[in-house]
């Protein structure tokens, strides 16, 4: 295990914030110093890559948007939503895990009824997604709101897509007082991030993959439980194991059955969300 | 001492950069992610508080100019850049420690003759600067060039400042074969950093001082010398313990000595620069 490399520069920096008025932003700061003064003694970074490393940080600055947050991209791909994600939402009693809301979620999508496609009538396979919510005890959740967006057959969601529609491929779906939820979609494809900014540059400069493996994305809240914010990931998509963002967990991996009835087109997906009571 | 905290999470992203062609580049993005999530991990950071964080970093990138670099202010203000310095500069055999650059280093500053002085004509306290240039045994180094920069009695720099020209309270001065150098300035005066940005939004927020305590810059190079970047402080000033960037040593404050000629005004500095050979 590596430890915190100490010194008299890191403690006069840490002395500098006793007397910050919010003891917790102190706490946030002081760890802060403390674990960049070390990364950069731990790597006896030079001036010249110090320099690279402020002209990165102030591109990805220069190249957000109100649509385009480089920053969480940054954080995404060094694992730190995922981090984040993982301190604050613990796995506990058998609820459904939690994974990275992303950059994509376009709030007030149409409410639509049980059984619905999505918006924007999208081309690709037919998909159905059927299943419960439930809590941790095995109750029924009624009237849960399950937000959900996706990229389409062609990996882009609709906010990269100048030929969608603003809510296409999203949609928001209430369980029945049995807990049962169903949407129709298609099935999601694969991607690869943005790769017109700087942090993708910097994965192709450091020899990562870009892509992401094919998901849903949903957003799940109800009344008394804590809302889930996850993925379902498309069992056998050849990226799992390299997600750009870190996203995929075993249990988010679920089957998408080619569907065995009448007219043997499209798949289905059964998933039951399991949630927290808060 | 702190350790860095271990986690599965953070193992998959340091095996992320298993195939970075560049070894130094892979080494120094696994370190940063270790000490990044370990962070986190240590103040159990909040998705509000990350969102802070990327809402902070993304105001830095927007401020920065070809003329104003707010992650250098950023990196500053964190103790980064002297740990740099710290990292780069050892002090070895007796050299003059180095401090670092700063935002209002301009190039190219006009050549002026020994005992002249700094551009601008600047009002404020006269001030003679003179001293030797040598090397660490002692061995006076003629031909060097001082690059010298400062705030003037007004605590700005002319890059700051609309009425004073581009190279004001600068130029560079060449010593004779003896080693001696000599030019003539005002007293600096000391300054708060500039406090119109979000580096000094999180200061106050901080409850830091945005002061630096009064200075003079060098940038000293001789052929077959490591060049040196440092300040020289005014001893007395009243914020000499709280710098905000932390350039402060005690090698390098220096007595401003009122003088006691003929007209009894103005200051004298002397002050002997050594130089590591390269």
């Amino acid at each position: 295990m590596t430890t915190l490399i100490p010194s008299k520069l890191t403690d006069e920096v840490v002395a500098s914030y006793d007397h910050c008025p919010d003891p917790r932003v102190g706490a946030i700061m002081t760890s802060l110093v403390k674990h960049l003064h070390s990364f950069a003694r731990e790597v006896r970074l030079t001036e010249a890559e110090w320099l690279a490393g402020v002209e990165l940080l102030t591109q990805v600055g220069q190249f957000c948007t109100p649509v385009r947050q480089e920053f969480i991209a940054l954080s995404d791909v060094l694992g730190l939503e995922m981090t984040i994600i993982e301190l604050n939402h613990g796995i506990e009693d058998g609820a459904t895990a939690a994974t990275l809301l992303g950059p994509f979620y376009v709030p007030n999508a149409p409410e639509l009824p049980k059984g619905a496609l999505v918006c924007g009538n999208p081309p690709g396979e037919p998909l159905d997604v059927r299943g419960e919510i439930r809590d941790v005890k095995g109750n029924a959740i009624g009237d849960a709101l399950i937000d959900v967006w996706q990229a389409g057959d062609d990996g882009l969601y609709s906010s990269q897509d100048p030929n969608k529609g603003k809510f296409d491929l999203r949609g928001r779906f209430r369980s029945d007082p049995d807990g049962t939820y169903y949407f129709k979609s298609v099935v999601p494809k694969g991607y690869q991030i943005p790769s017109d900014g700087p942090v993708s540059a910097l994965m192709r400069l450091t020899g990562r993959s870009l892509f992401r493996p094919a998901h849903l994305h949903f957003l799940i809240s109800a009344r008394g439980c804590k809302s889930l914010v996850t993925h379902l990931f498309v069992k056998g998509d050849p990226h799992l194991a390299e997600d750009a963002v870190f996203g995929v967990r075993d249990s988010l991996i679920a089957e998408f059955k080619p569907n065995g009835g009448d007219n043997g087109k499209g798949y289905t997906l059964n998933y039951d969300f399991v949630l927290s009571r808060s």
